[in-house]
């Protein structure tokens, strides 16, 4: 790669000029030079990568953010753009030049409720996003956990997934156009709201997932779904992930695109949401080596998913498939188990420090996974408390390890590089993903390269050389 | 652009070599020189474009594609892929150098059921994929009018549409993993079945849809489906667009994606199946302005989509929102109603010659978009006859513009450009795309100039000579 090393803030020969131009730009009062006021801004939200920056800029407009980055790519200044920075890669953490807050641009600009589409600008949080379009009576499916403070511009850039990818994909099946700033401040406008256009490379692609790599998203528009109206949702226990797999193959040929939601949870997991979670509490009489969060939901105001998933699951159990069920009688009860999947991760903090693996394999291996990447950990450390759980239905696992009750974090935490390579060698040996919804980041840069294609990096590096010659974007993120 | 001007066999200074390299790397037999043996690969399926080639060549593998495009590149020959040749805007028509045809890349190389993925090389036809599917009690979606003809590497390269594009998206939908032979020989090797995979840029959605002019597809990982058991037919009549507009609103909100059809006939589209489509019949007593063909279907064999297809169609009744509608009561009905949609293309041959637009607008435009464009042509030739159809709820119209029955074809013919014009403003007009599902290959490479925009026009620009330098795939397609 020919790109020049951009991460030295020193390149830019008078910093003082540059913050002078950006302010003339957007305004002094958008211009940050202090790193105490950057504050957050220069580390990821869980503090443990910090970077470095001359400014933080934000900028109020899509001709704003293109002029910023004219000035900032004629002082030969990297740009690290930000939403929520809620990622979990590091891929927001700046390394010198300026960070491109996209906060200001916040406005909601049209819903299309009979085209079910919506344009917003990139600083949307995603939680107001989903508010417009049920206020339209449609929905936006997006759903995370950071969902209050994550902007749309992120989960593009990142091309985020969570708990709705099973029936309605990644952030990147969500969006139909956008309005891209190039690394030349150039402006791409292509907001088209259209469900089919075949006029050339579909450019929106490159810039979803690209983390901010190749441009800075500013706008898009956004697919919108018709709101179900009934759901039916059920704690399941399993002997394991085989029953679990086995299950899930049933409810998906029965139920296709109904069942919303098919999420694994290893008993180990649900012990510490029910230790630690508040409001947790467990929906069995005993307890199972396994459980699914299955969830039924239709636009069909007549349907009666209870009945159906009720009949589904009586069928499952007369196969001796699951162990035991509970559906939830009420929105109550149904909140409830939706409480303990969501309080999984949290719970997992007070056990101690945790190694965390976001992977994917296909379906059809997750159970095997899941069963070897367990086998594998316990024999490098027998006493490791393995507490995977995850978007089963994607064959996507958060494939977490808690340290053994007696060991010191410190301890366990050098051997995060063990742990690394043991699940991803299996993940890599089944066909799968080392990142599937998280990223690479600065975090997984050096294990992209080594376990992605050397023929796709080098594609890679070629659209990134193509698009950014100078290699100012969002610098020491993914390649 | 700086890239060479291929299209002229004589910059392989000794064709002789070439063919004699090539016979040497995939077998003499597999080599054919001789125009009239190369024959309908010569020319696009309806005749209208013809080009040269020096060679036809039918590799047997990737390896074998990947060492063709090698030795072509060194001789600096031009390649343009070819499937099945069932393409509409001449992207398979050589341009001088070689053809390179994927029909013997045919092999089904594995299926994956509990992942629903299937693993199929670029050659296989669309029919024997769908057959492969139902095999294994999964659906592969896809479907046009040449897929007994058409190959998955041509469906891939043209992100084609067809008919379930409203239910399971387009082709590029329907792909996971590709293998993609580059321009510079090397193989891409991404052949991955996961859901979910943020390693990087999205490659795959690069190759898909850029008509062959980035490489070679060779093979790909398809997503398949849990196959509808239930299924529900109905045609409706209706005043024109507006209350077609109003009924898809109310079907797709009430049936999600249950609701897997909503095609648009005009009166006179519908007409000329009824005086030439083989077995074509009127299903209801008098006729309507306009019609739309509706299917539901379900994964739940419980589920009884006729009941419910007959409750949501009397409410529309009763709401005056259509006129009449027929329900088919037996799988032969079923089929009757079908026919009459499948035959529209073909029943406007015998009424003289046509002129046609695969366009889209946002769904929330399609009526505004058939009344406006309707007047307008008819006031550019008062005598004409407007006949649209398609794919309304994908906001995708084959507006199809039949000559006045006194008028000469040749007469008619002449006034394309004006047409276009006509109707390509208006779609610009309305936000819309001048080629939905046909892509742009040879045809529309004129007004794609003309009508996209040229920041996204320098992009691609950028990507092609980023990764085909030379100019050497598929050279005067698209761009």
């Amino acid at each position: 790669m020919r790109r020049r090393a951009v991460g030295d803030p020193m390149l830019t020969a008078r910093p003082d000029l540059l913050t002078a131009r950006l302010e003339q730009a957007i305004g002094a009062q958008h211009v940050t030079t202090d790193p105490a006021q950057m504050g957050g801004r220069l580390a990821e939200d869980r503090g443990l990568y910090r970077g470095e920056a001359l400014a933080l800029i934000r900028p109020g407009s899509t001709a704003e953010v293109a002029e910023c980055v004219r000035i900032c790519r004629a002082a030969g200044a990297a740009i690290t753009p930000q939403g929520g920075n809620s990622g979990l890669v590091g891929g927001g953490v700046p390394q010198g030049g300026v960070i491109l807050a996209t906060d200001r641009l916040n406005r909601i600009r049209s819903v299309d409720a009979l085209n079910s589409t919506m344009t917003v600008e990139a600083g949307c949080i995603l939680q107001v996003v989903q508010e417009a379009a049920a206020q339209a009576d449609r929905l936006f499916p997006m759903s995370l956990a950071s969902e209050g403070s994550c902007q749309i511009g992120g989960n593009l850039a990142t091309n985020a997934g969570g708990t709705a990818v099973l029936r309605y994909g990644n952030m990147r099946e969500m969006v139909l156009g956008l309005e891209v700033v190039l690394p030349d401040g150039q402006v791409l406008s292509d907001l088209n709201g259209l469900r089919k256009n075949n006029t050339g490379y579909d450019l929106k692609h490159l810039f979803v997932g690209s983390e901010g790599t190749l441009g800075i998203i500013t706008a898009a528009v956004l697919k919108l779904f018709p709101r179900p109206v009934t759901r039916a949702t059920a704690m399941v226990g399993v002997k394991g992930p085989e029953q679990a797999l086995t299950l899930y193959d049933r409810l998906r040929g029965q139920c296709a695109d109904a069942l919303s939601t098919f999420e694994y949870v290893d008993r180990l997991a649900l012990q510490m949401a029910l230790d630690h979670g508040p409001g947790c509490t467990d929906p069995m009489t005993e307890p199972h080596p396994a459980y699914a969060l299955i969830e039924l939901t239709s636009a069909d105001a007549q349907s009666d998913p209870d009945q159906r998933l009720e009949g589904l699951l009586a069928a499952a159990f007369e196969a001796d498939e699951i162990r035991d069920a509970v559906i939830g009688a009420s929105e109550a009860q149904r909140d409830g188990l939706w409480r303990l999947r969501e309080s999984l991760s949290e719970a997992q903090k007070p056990e101690g420090a945790s190694i965390k693996h976001d992977v994917s394999v296909p379906v059809s291996r997750v159970a095997d996974f899941l069963t070897r990447a367990t086998a594998a950990c316990h024999a490098h450390m027998p006493d490791l408390r393995v507490c995977p759980f995850g978007h089963f239905g994607d064959g996507n696992l958060h494939f977490n390890l808690s340290r053994p009750k007696a060991m010191k974090d410190a301890d366990f935490l050098a051997e995060y590089p063990a742990f690394n390579r043991i699940v991803h060698d299996i993940v890599a040996d089944m066909g799968g993903s080392i990142s599937a919804e998280h990223g690479i980041g600065l975090v997984k840069r050096a294990e992209l390269r080594r376990y992605k294609d050397p023929v796709a990096l080098a594609v890679m590096e070629r659209i990134k050389s193509a698009l950014d010659p100078d290699g100012l974007m969002n610098p020491g993120k993914v390649l």
